[in-house]
């Protein structure tokens, strides 16, 4: 048995899981705690190569890509590494080595939840 | 007769005019042009200290406030007010002097806009 107090999943309206990371904005003033989660994902998302990263992984066939896949930012496959790992650090992507490769997908529930932090203005 | 070139508005489901800030971050990779455009806001909300000011205007009566309506955040009001400045400054606020007080209140179609960027997953 755990006394941990979990935080329960929502259901957003397509039925994926929402984490409670991003309670709508337009709600109530978010909580520190709130803003302790949800703000890196802004502050990784705040940087424009970093952004137009995690656009070309959503974006790419099947909702996956690796470093190998992405060529048109106009920085080198290092700075394209770092950058997704950051993302990553940041809850925005997962990983998964395969082979040479590390292919990168956008975290479940991310896009649902960062959608729901916007969705509620003037309802 | 103008020749500068002016991208359309698009409608959101709401009919609220959304600017072009934020196209759909699954549809296709985002352009430089376009990153240049929405990373600043993303930047703006990636301090917890902001994102729960930007968080207490959305969500205050009339959707606006003044630094004298804030006073749970934990920091000065002038802390406060540098904050709101900084969120004006990304093109999330608004402001208006009325008498002694600034108003702030959340940019038109910033939400409706920034909304549209995590609406497209999986469709």
């Amino acid at each position: 048995m755990s006394n941990v107090e979990v935080q329960p999943l929502t259901e957003s309206g397509t039925g994926e899981i929402v984490a409670p990371c991003c309670p709508p904005l337009t709600e109530r003033p978010m909580s520190a705690e709130e803003a302790s989660v949800a703000a890196p994902m802004f502050k990784a998302l705040g940087d424009p190569v970093r952004l137009r990263l995690f656009s070309a992984v959503a974006s790419h066939e099947g909702s996956e890509a690796c470093v190998c896949d992405i060529s048109d930012v106009g920085v080198s496959q290092p700075t394209v590494s770092h950058h997704l790992k950051k993302l990553k650090e940041a809850g925005l992507l997962t990983s998964e080595r395969r082979g040479t490769w590390v292919y990168y997908r956008v975290a479940p529930s991310v896009m649902a939840s960062m959608a729901q932090s916007f969705a509620a203005f003037g309802s």
